[in-house]
């Protein structure tokens, strides 16, 4: 059992580094605030951390001002656990409250700054949403004319994508319950035991490991390979020359890891093997390739040029792995598409997948950070060989 | 332990009512199509149910026409998964792709509609939000001129309200979970352990029972009392005369249960007792107005004029409980703001709260099911008086 009293939360200088680094960028950028609606963000800005995401009902908000701290807007629920945090500026209203979820403390907040036809940004590009009601936004927007919108996401972005080393730690942290986790899998998954009883087992393991919660478990099993890389759990019993794998995105003190890893119930058949060895020498490369300076689009050709030398038809996942950090998947994607260059201290997943076979997939992946040099690996690197369990 | 063997997935005549349901209420309504972007509502036409929705990189589509099956306009990653529901027309393509997520295909399936400027729905009001980049809806959007967008959350919401006997059953079953785990608390919960512990010691729990996943486990603990509702655990010890509180939102098969339990340690003082009779009586007074043909508005009034008895100055968390499904929390609200008919078969929580003592707040929670009658209790019912551990 691990020692699970890890430090939680942050000092809050790193807050104050965070809005810092906001504030230069939305400088440079001609903007003269940000709004911002999702979870991540404004739990990056201010710690602020509850599961109370989970309901759809009520909307929250935070504006990062060109100076001084941000501005929290939200529901009066939320008061007692916001204080706690470092912001001094807590606006809350009773919601919910559909005729009026926020939407009048907001346009108070902004009025000013349409009438001064500002620059104000919001999230809207690539992996981001809105996290409120479109009709309210719409709403809000249509009360603002002067305002001059324009897309956040490349300013949290570049924040977001490297990480502090408390960061890290947090993340190291997740990926040693997990990797300690899946070194139990001979006591905890056998022939017989259906999917859903293997995933419940390894919950609870993780749990026991110090992980504070499971918000991704997926995986498959099938004779010789799974097909896909996303289901839940069913009722069916592993067998000997099953291909098992699970992939968990597990949490500590709100950073998630992100990796998975293969067993062979009993046995394995040369094609399952073969693949398995094919993606660990494309973890390889890819291990060899994430150095500060190299694009993702690079990384991704040094893993797929290992895998197209044994897959016959190309899979279509979209890519090799991605950032990682408060969410399961971040920016950047190891895909053809992303010129992002690696930086220290960016936290990345390196998960090479190809097909085989009739419709069967396999998947690999490794947690790390790029560092100077060779990268961090966060994960405990997966056996070279397929592992057998019984 | 529970048999967890209850049903899993639901059959296909399930989903065709769904649609039938939807396309009789988009005809009255006048809307020749709905476009949905939200995992409760892929699900709830599909039985598409992954995890996979943790990762906010790809966005996912789903359009109902007025006559024929559902579309599903999805990432090829979840192409195997959508194949094994009920659905025919799957479009896929090669995500994450940032220059065009899906929005061709999107612009394919809806070009016909804005060319015969059809009136198409999307959610937009109250508890909802778009699920998908902003800037590529309105992209979107401006690429479909003829097109007349409405809200279709009314008619999503009138559906989703009430629960099918399937329904009920799955969220009978983790809420029947979630009683026997709390029936457990003097084995999981005492004196000196920390809250993250007796957290932990309660997901391990309810994971033995048989929940699928805690996506929510929420509470506190203090002195008399707790402060707030929405907090993730501490390293604070529990202690002599602490009220210690878990609310939980378990899943079993991709439906909640949404209830909470106060316990004392070694001992409660006079106000905490009294609160929770308070408490205990409003949640009576909840239960025999919850009927149908009764509004949200005065099952909120008939358990807040029992507080109003006690209550030096009234909280604000804005409700006294909510709908639940496929969310943690879903509409209606009982509030006074919501004027939502109770009807026959909507699963609800009764959840009254009173501040006390000095920024003291305590709150009950029972989930039920609005039956002709007296409504159907899915929790075990809470102990009249507030249960001493220790």
């Amino acid at each position: 059992m691990l020692d699970i009293s890890a430090p939680r939360g942050f000092p809050t200088r790193e807050f104050e580094h965070r809005l810092e680094k906001a504030q230069y960028l939305m400088r440079s950028h001609g903007l003269d605030g940000i709004l911002l609606t999702s979870e991540a963000e404004l739990r990056y800005f201010s710690g602020f951390m509850t599961q109370f995401w989970q309901s759809p009902t009520r909307p929250w908000f935070m504006f990062l001002p060109l100076e001084g701290k941000p501005v929290a807007v939200i529901p009066e629920i939320g008061r007692d656990l916001m204080s706690r945090t470092w912001l001094d500026d807590i606006r809350t209203w009773s919601s919910p409250e559909p005729e009026d979820d926020g939407i009048s403390l907001l346009h108070e907040l902004l009025s000013l700054y349409a009438q001064q036809r500002c620059t104000i940004g919001i999230m809207k590009g690539a992996e981001t949403s809105l996290r409120m009601p479109l009709a309210d936004y719409e709403h809000l927007m249509t009360r603002l004319p002067g305002l001059n919108l324009v897309d956040a996401t490349p300013i949290i972005k570049t924040l977001r994508m490297t990480k502090s080393e408390a960061e890290i730690e947090k993340i190291g942290h997740i990926c040693a319950i997990a990797s300690l986790s899946f070194a139990q899998a001979h006591n905890l998954f056998s022939e017989g035991q259906s999917l859903q009883e293997a995933f419940r087992a390894f919950k609870v393991e993780i749990l026991k490991q110090g992980a504070d919660d499971i918000p991704y478990l997926v995986g498959g099993a099938g004779k010789g390979g799974y097909r896909d890389v996303i289901s839940p759990p069913t009722e069916q019993p592993l067998q000997s020359g099953d291909i098992l794998m699970l992939d968990t995105g597990s949490v500590f003190d709100g950073y998630y890891c992100d990796f998975d890893r293969n067993f062979a119930i009993n046995s394995a058949d040369d094609d399952a093997r073969a693949t398995y060895e094919t993606l660990y020498r494309a973890t390889e490369a890819g291990l060899n390739a994430a150095r500060p300076g190299t694009s993702c689009k690079d990384l991704f050709c040094a893993m797929q040029s290992i895998i197209d030398t044994q897959e016959s038809e190309r899979g279509n996942v979209g890519r090799l792995g991605h950032g990682l950090g408060m969410q399961l998947t971040e920016w950047p994607s190891h895909a053809m598409f992303d010129d992002t260059i690696l930086q220290e201290n960016m936290v990345i997943t390196l998960e090479p997948s190809m097909s085989y076979g009739e419709g069967k997939v396999m998947v690999h992946e490794e947690n790390l950070v790029v560092r100077d040099g060779p990268p961090l690996l966060l994960s405990t690197r997966a056996p070279a060989e397929l592992p057998v369990i019984g």
